[in-house]
């Protein structure tokens, strides 16, 4: 089973830098895109790592490194900016970065982005709030998957938001979440291994929840359920949350919506808008009297009584913070799949791919 | 069946201010107080109206609405109220316009208030931004009721998010969502007409998901799930949400949170903690522009191929739009304990309830 490497973080980060050079980014912006990529697959969201990397950025060209992100209006507190379909990452990291900026003058800004592609995981950009003593929030829409209550077909994207909050001595809280039940790729497990899925999940062609998970296929038919499921346990709440992230990010910045937003690794270009928000904590108390309270809550909730056989209630972000601090020290898990496709599209670039695994 | 009436607005409106005056509260606080009452009721949010001004402003006067709100801090963005323990309603009324006039300079703002009390609809003070073209966001925490993920004790409360976004023709997007998977209410409707409760709703004692509403007893045993449910349908996501809630509300401000709370019309002071926030639309994009692009989200939603016997896809915000014109046109529905109570404590404090219900 040697199907799974792993590789020192630097190495990688190393080697993809290099890659997206050639591919034309500049230094500086190879940098963002290449850490962006890396902590997705260091904190376990393998799905949004480097198995993107070529997709994105080299085969077919459908992100554009070389094309710099563009202040459309700004005020003390805001901007839009057009993303000029170049890089997710790299617009989403200047339009988080001038969030901060105005938060640290003013309090609290946000600043949306049209035009942008796929840019990772929220979780990246929220998190960059958490070393300058700010809570960060970052949402994005996508293609259609969701589907209204009482509707049979997806038009809402999975509409993730995440924000991130500073503790003391505790992990900080970061939640990072689909506003649908689950994503698409619980529902592809489950097609692999032949199980059913649960009720809540998803629904068929004819509206009806269904547990099979054939009935469920990308553009042709079914559509993945709002978080909350169906009517009776309060889909429709779900529901009322993607469109939420809709509005704060297409409505806000002017971006397409719904239906005209295409697969990010299509020739459509995907064309997505995100929304960004920072605040400075200590703009409304004293940055130490609310880590402190912020460890105080987390305490509270793990020390819940525990139902069954749990012996640990997860506070959001605590796993992820969990596996990053196993994979810096053990190396970070490249599939066969992904690994060699660098290996194969490093090689047709003239970037060698010269790093020793770790488990090897 | 004489059991509700239904009153002119106006008149009730007369009425309610007369009460609080009697009660010591100000012309404007009583006119504040008694229009967010009367806006639950309007909305068909019964739970939240009327039937509770007595227990909370008269019997024993929890809500002293003679203390005014103070600022503890502010920023050109930002301000830290302290609730002093008065009027949920005024502290609230008084934060959100707070918001506003500074979003109106600076573009965005946001306001935090602790010690406060039960404060009605949070989709009163989202909906205050609206004429302002402007995005309003409200948010409260509230007395146990949640469980964590993999817990079987409540902690967190059903720490409702509301937002309210302007449109050009169709009705304004209003979400007001409690983080729960339902409201207690909706279990104790099950207790009375004796049924079963669907799966992802509650837990009993030892932590088990279960169908039967009576495992479900206030502070004694049993407790909401969180928006989700149980692990399998992301109930995670909706525990994640009522901590973030619970974060924005009182760790931002420095109020008390999860057990320490109490309940609203108790001898122990609630002492919650709210969030307020607005987005000036104008600092983004114009306003026409933004709006122009809500109607079209809109209908696109509306227009999605409905499931089974559905007829309609509903807009966060709408059903309620719907059911304030149909009351005012033909009064606000009050059931008669309701009515009585207000009567007979007008009585003693010399107000009389000299309404003519509309349907007699």
């Amino acid at each position: 089973m040697n199907q799974i490497l792993r590789f020192k973080k630097e190495d990688l980060v190393n080697f993809v830098e290099k890659y997206l050079s050639k591919l034309g980014a500049s230094a500086e912006d190879a940098k963002i895109i290449s850490n962006v990529f890396i902590s997705a697959d260091l904190r376990g969201v393998e799905s949004h790592g480097l198995q993107r990397l070529v997709a994105y950025y080299s085969t077919k060209q459908f992100f554009n490194p070389t094309i710099p992100a563009k202040i459309i209006s700004e005020s003390p507190t805001t901007a839009l900016i057009d993303g000029q379909k170049g890089s997710g990452q790299v617009n989403s990291y200047y339009a988080m970065n001038l969030c901060i900026k105005k938060a640290k003058e003013f309090g609290m800004a946000s600043v949306t982005v049209k035009n942008s592609n796929h840019f990772g995981i929220a979780g990246y950009y929220s998190m960059m709030a958490l070393e300058h003593n700010m809570i960060g929030i970052c949402m994005t829409n996508s293609q259609s998957w969701i589907v209204p209550t009482y509707g049979k077909k997806s038009v809402l994207g999975t509409n993730p938001i995440s924000v991130a909050v500073p503790s003391l001595h505790e992990y900080p809280y970061v939640l990072d979440m689909a506003t649908s039940a689950v994503s698409y790729g619980k529902v592809e497990i489950a097609k692999k291994k032949n199980v059913e899925i649960p009720n809540g999940w998803a629904i068929d062609e004819n509206g009806n929840t269904t547990e099979n998970p054939n009935d469920i296929v990308p553009r042709k038919k079914g559509a993945l359920l709002p978080l909350g499921g169906t009517e009776i346990t309060s889909g429709y709440k779900g529901y009322g949350l993607a469109m939420l992230v809709e509005i704060l990010c297409s409505a806000l910045s002017g971006g397409i919506f719904f239906s005209q937003i295409g697969a990010p690794n299509s020739s459509e270009s995907a064309g997505v808008s995100h929304f960004f928000m920072a605040m400075n904590v200590d703009s409304f108390r004293p940055i130490l009297d609310f880590k402190t309270q912020m460890d105080a809550m987390i305490q509270d909730i793990k020390n819940t009584p525990k139902a069954g056989n749990n012996e640990t209630i997860f506070i959001a972000g605590e796993k992820e913070f969990e596996l990053e601090k196993f994979n810096l020290e053990n190396g970070i898990p490249l599939i066969k799949p992904v690994y060699e496709e660098m290996i194969a599209d490093g090689k047709r670039l003239g970037v060698s791919f010269d790093l020793k695994p770790i488990n090897n």
